[in-house]
């Protein structure tokens, strides 16, 4: 049986502040440093260890794995980042306060940009300050690599080549491997592990800093998943991703 | 012109207790720390920037890159480790005080453990708990490999098949370097870089947590070398090194 586990980065300060963040590479906030330190906590009392873990380009995600691995005194594990587990990017949306845009546009749209599997918020304009192809990190990336905005069918197209490629061998060698990434990009992994119909994956949510449990058998097929807590934290915390979208009442 | 930076880890809690170190996995001190951050912001200010990043399995070298790159904003570069970037292997004389050794052996004789470039240290034992074959992150090194003992000789056998296979083509694509390693294994690059003579090397020693540039030609010969801060702190961390192995007065 093959284990793998997922970890979305603790809360940010744009998830405190309730606004769009996608590629934008903002810090965790104060509490998501808690609740990194707890994952790596989590996973050394129940007896969890890796043999190497990927993770995103954006410091959210690299500082969440940096606390985890330090917890579990595993810094010397290998680590690969890759563009292709960041956020999914959210176009011209980034930076913007989600409450204010339900205010604006209604919730309902702001629920088809967070969550259609189809339909992408407004593009970058490529003079854009925000846009990739003026950030250094992603100079390696092709015109046609290189997001303006995305849908979660993007996401899910440019994430799966580097499970395939990257993540998957790593696992068929009888690795240990971490995951440390992103409210989408997970989302994109577990509606790709889990087949899961593009109308049905609006309704996964992903909680910050809780690890996710995937059993896998040889073929990768997932036998079984589970959150590393109570099933009440979970549920909290799920209920908290959800209401992002919502006006202020 | 090729531009290397060098830097060794800062203060560590065994440096700071005057304890043989080698391939014991010790933390940074609340100075080392301090120096890590200190590096971080030397490096940012000078204006320099970096592509990829190499550095050992011990966590005090890779807790001074973290911190190094967290100050640079850079924690998206991929960073490699290696055990051949390890600090020289320190026998049988690992987690025991040099001040108190100087006492029982003599100076002369810790400065031959320490300095000699080719006398090792007492090796350990293969059944001693210290021993690297006990240790899961030496898991895929062959037995030859794995060392019981080293004299500067050894680190640099194992030191410079990682420099030409590893380091050396990321200068030669064009790539700015950063090295977070250890007194011995940057001593040892230093020695293969300048052509110093087996009995000269002795007297090199490397300041923990000051950045040490290297600008080399084409063919990575070097042109100069510098570190990043004035004179006199260059000279007092050097001194403060040289003092470690004698015996308290």
């Amino acid at each position: 049986m093959i284990r793998l586990v997922l970890l979305r980065h603790g809360e940010s300060v744009w998830n405190k502040e309730n606004r769009f963040t996608g590629w934008t590479d903002v810090d965790l906030s104060e509490k998501g440093i808690a609740e990194a330190h707890e994952a790596g906590k989590t996973l050394l009392r129940e007896g969890y260890t890796f043999d190497c873990a990927f993770t995103s380009v954006l410091k959210r995600a690299i500082r969440t794995l940096w606390i985890t691995l330090d917890e579990m005194d595993l810094m010397w594990i290998p680590v690969e980042r890759s563009w292709r587990l960041n956020e999914r990017h959210y176009g011209a949306l980034q930076g913007l306060n989600k409450a204010e845009m339900a205010e604006k546009y209604g919730d309902e749209q702001v629920f088809v940009w967070r969550r259609s599997y189809t339909v992408p918020p407004p593009p970058l304009d490529a003079d854009d300050a925000r846009h990739p192809g003026k950030d250094r990190r992603y100079a390696a990336l092709s015109p046609a690599e290189l997001p303006a905005t995305e849908c979660l069918k993007d996401t899910v197209a440019r994430f799966v080549p580097y499970w395939e490629g990257a993540i998957v061998p790593a696992l068929k060698e009888g690795k240990q491997v971490l995951i440390a990434a992103h409210g989408n990009s997970i989302r994109a992994l577990v509606k790709h592990l889990d087949n899961i119909p593009d109308d049905a994956i609006a309704e996964v949510n992903i909680p910050t800093g809780i690890p996710l449990v995937y059993e896998l058998d040889d073929d990768l097929s997932p036998i079984r998943h589970y959150y590393l807590a109570d099933e009440a934290t979970v549920r909290a915390a799920i209920e908290g991703v959800k209401k992002q979208g919502k006006a202020e009442k």
